[in-house]
């Protein structure tokens, strides 16, 4: 896929994706309505198979490729949740997935990647090792490479998310997007551009990594700072295709505190009884912290993930 | 209500208390499907309205009150769940709950009694503590007594639970229901022995408070023992109704050990991304640890409630 989706491009992606992944559910709380003063629609890609949205632009990358390309199998350098994803992704198919992960990675995160069947390389834990080795990768197995984020066929993957959460809540005035690589942001910014395109669509981001956000203002990328977070799904700067579409199509991006990050989380954990990853409660952050004005209006929030070591967790 | 409830009672119960309660859903999982050799339906009572399946009796026996015994209150010394629920329970109609805590119940629960609007009487830590003061409120109070599980009303509202399960899941083999007081499975027991009295009731008890294990084994009612549980949901000995029902109506208790439940616990928040309690984790814990043959059956489990503090992990 070589053009930005349009809107047949992500039906397309949810009719060739349905068979392989959940229609996760929408969760409320009057609780949560309560403190943002707004009704709040909750999109559970936590429940998602394996824990996150990505295997939703990881399989239809995989389903794209055909036979051929695919008998070598696919490739990516993520270790976090595309990692799994397209590991998982692949063994529909029955294909190898290879993935770069650096030495010093979790041992959760290895076992998830192998749990899915992937094949781990290790590389070490320079941003440019993890490029050099996907590349040795690449050239030794023919395997196909599939981008965390910034690929058309994963950004169309993503978006499916908005299709499905509109058909369950059609009237939405606004929906709330974690943002790293950003490519969940821009698939959803897609497709509702083209199905409702007067729900905004606002990015939430932390503001250790707020790349997206002072791209978004600048006009051009702006690498990630070093600030860190411990949402650690949104470590990435976006990407060119990602952040083309972010700057054109949604509405705004704000940023949240590490500990709003933290109070997120734990309220959706005790109040809401559901496991999210840190990145996955940033856009709650954002609601409950103030830093959207949702008041009165509906409001969509994607919990874009579940993934998280019990061991350590953010309170300890 | 002083009869043991019969069908029409549970289903009237069900009328009563639906407005006020939630329809909580049915969760699957692959992987609980492949370790468990059976097909798995977790009845999320862990979203249910403060957080357990409890409010569901405490509402009922709310309800069944008319307005005049209503006026003075309701009062109840369950410093756990119940203590919650009631306090939510007899707010739906306007009126006082007292809920006698000891004095070292934890911050987490005096706050969640407090912010249901339950007012809390402190007693002293010894249980002869705890039933005296309870004594004194309802003398000085006029307030009605809703205990925790013997309660005929109650046992009615938790049978509700199997009702609603039944309804969406029809075509259970077996359901596994943890066991502390004794009213979650004598209701469930009671509403399966009407509506469907081939499906096999299986009560699951941590071995450190085997009371349920014993006396249903003994025929006469065992006080639990002092071994304690991280399932502090199940602390108490069955009451001498719940026994009755339990000791005819179910087919058999088996108990698990402190670290199954860990484990069990640990599997289902990383795996199903729910936030259970202790309590909640020991059926699942059974069917995991190979306690119940469910093998290629087709199974249901209560998820009783989700309330944990978050600070007190049993991993930590």
């Amino acid at each position: 896929m070589t053009d930005i989706p349009d809107l047949e491009a992500i039906r397309q992606a949810h009719r060739r994706i349905a068979p392989y992944i959940h229609r996760t559910p929408v969760m409320t709380s009057r609780l949560v309505d309560e403190w943002a003063a707004a009704s709040v629609f909750c999109k559970c890609e936590n429940l998602q198979r394996a824990g996150a949205f990505k295997i939703r632009g990881a399989t239809n990358a995989v389903m794209c490729l055909d036979d051929d390309a695919l008998s070598r199998g696919v490739a990516t350098h993520s270790s976090g949740n595309h990692g799994a994803a397209l590991s998982l992704a692949a063994g529909f198919r029955g294909a190898p997935a290879y993935i770069v992960m650096p030495e010093t990675a979790s041992k959760a995160k290895l076992t998830a990647v192998e749990g899915y069947g992937g094949r781990i390389i290790h590389c070490g834990s320079e941003p440019t090792d993890r490029q050099r080795v996907l590349e040795r990768v690449l050239a030794d197995t023919g395997a196909r490479l599939v981008h965390p984020f910034d690929d058309y066929r994963v950004i169309a993957g993503q978006g499916t998310t908005a299709l499905e959460l509109l058909d369950q809540v059609p009237d939405l005035d606004m929906i709330l997007v974690p943002v790293g690589g950003g490519g969940l942001i821009s698939g959803i910014a897609l497709a509702l551009g083209h199905v409702r395109p007067a729900v905004r669509v606002i990015g939430v981001e932390p503001r250790g990594v707020d790349d997206a956000y002072r791209s978004f203002r600048a006009g051009r990328i702006i690498p990630v700072p070093d600030g860190g977070s411990i949402a650690d799904g949104l470590l990435t700067t976006v990407g060119a295709r990602t952040f083309d579409i972010i700057s054109r199509r949604v509405d705004d991006i704000v940023t949240v505190e590490e500990s709003e990050i933290v109070e997120a989380m734990r309220f959706i954990w005790t109040r809401m009884k559901l496991v999210v990853e840190p990145s996955a409660a940033v856009p709650m952050a954002g609601l409950l912290a103030g830093k959207v004005d949702a008041s009165g209006g509906r409001v969509g929030v994607v919990f874009s993930g579940g993934n998280v070591d019990l061991d350590q967790l953010p309170w300890r």
